[in-house]
């Protein structure tokens, strides 16, 4: 909240996040065939590998395998840009090492429940701006949102940038990434979560629905809204009424709205 | 909106921003003693004006009176960092050139009684960032905000990055830059509209006010919040309802809720 006194709040979120990325900011690359597949079998989470372009044989195969077993998005990019991100020897291969821990999205529900709250749940459908993912997150620990669902390949980097816009709330609010939101999305409504999803063709006004239950609000891109099988499976599709039908919100304009609505209408 | 259909308006926003500062970005600054204050003199608005460290005398003086009779803001900067702005031979002046038309805030209520509607105004209480300042009229535009009023001195600058961020809304809604936001506050009040200003100190929640007569929302800085006097000014404060006490909003995200609120209750 913006007032007199909520200074130091914010200074304290910043310390934290600061402090947070001190002891991994030094260590977020990691490079060389040996020590980037030997970190990934040692536990250690990865948010994306690049690889060389060109590279072919035993070590690509390696590397797809034990991408694909992980779970990691791999990038196949020109030597020249990989020599931009290091200096180092990378042999061919570079690791972004997460900067958080992520969250399995079937422990959440029993966790929510376990603490007798009503899940509230925010699916961002490709988000790419790593500004924009922060300063969603930073709303959504306001608001007390459960967790952040972002699919593993197309969404913002959780970077120090991100951190830093979230005002450390992205260390703090536990975040999923999925290989299909779709299928997240289904796995949460079979567990009796409601989607809703914001879309400009909707007829509905936001404020006339029903937030009061297990809620998975869904969240568009910057430039492309929400995915159409999302939009058709959703449960409820609505508008945020505006005056103005030629202007459009920033994306995390619009979440802290959603989400205010969600809020308001469950009486906190 | 965000969804699937919304990226043409944006790009057609994205589009007019750029068109606009296309026409003027190239002539944002403006130099040279004479050509400085001719510029001033023949009704070119400037948003401040750099005097060189360590200038006295006559110019000096010209210069403090030309500023004061025409309401801009005067930075004194060393000479090295005046250098470093302009490589042109700049005589210890230069003058930022306005990208956007100022309004009068007397000419604002009765252009809104013409017109039938109800007074939404929104007061900037020295945010700083131009990003932020962008954002926050990106949503103005949507929810219909008559005028944004911003104080002369300590606010973000409209440069290009704010006209920018703001999709063009900076270009249409009107921007009031005002000696005194205490003063202009006052004027608004004794023309009949309230005036809201958030506040983590107060005790009514922001869902729980009456927003459906004339309406100034104040919002405070991103770091210092509402400015006390304004606060005392205020006829009613209120709070976001938020569940964690330790997050804080970004301002732009917390501008669109209250916004959205106002909005909600009008029935838009």
């Amino acid at each position: 909240m913006l007032s007199a006194n909520s200074a130091p709040e914010y200074v304290f979120c910043q310390k934290m996040a600061t402090l947070a990325l001190m002891s991994k900011e030094k260590n977020t690359l990691i490079y060389g065939r040996h020590p980037v597949l030997d970190a990934i079998q040692a536990g250690q989470t990865m948010d994306k590998l690049i690889l060389q372009q060109g590279i072919r044989g035993p070590f690509e195969k390696e590397v797809r395998q034990i991408s694909k077993q992980y779970k990691i998005p791999v990038q196949v990019v020109p030597k020249e840009r990989m020599n931009k991100i290091t200096r180092g020897n990378h042999q061919g291969i570079i690791g972004f090492l997460a900067l958080i821990d992520y969250h399995r999205l079937g422990d959440i529900l029993p966790m929510v429940y376990e603490q007798s709250e009503v899940p509230l749940l925010l699916l961002l459908d490709g988000v790419t701006d790593v500004r924009n993912l922060g300063a969603i997150a930073r709303s959504a620990a306001c608001f007390g949102v459960h967790a952040i669902v972002v699919p593993r390949k197309g969404s913002a980097m959780i970077n120090a940038e991100a951190i830093k816009t979230s005002a450390g709330a992205l260390t703090k609010i536990p975040v999923c990434r999925e290989d299909s939101l779709l299928a997240a999305a289904e796995m949460l409504q079979l567990s009796g979560v409601q989607l809703f999803a914001s879309s400009l063709r909707a007829n509905q006004k936001m404020y006339d629905l029903d937030f009061g239950g297990p809620t998975a609000l869904v969240m568009g891109s910057e430039d492309r809204g929400v995915n159409s099988n999302l939009l058709k499976l959703a449960d409820q599709t609505f508008i945020i009424p505006q005056r103005s039908t030629v202007d459009s919100f920033n994306v995390s304009v619009a979440a802290g709205i959603m989400l205010y609505e969600v809020s308001r209408q469950r009486g906190i």
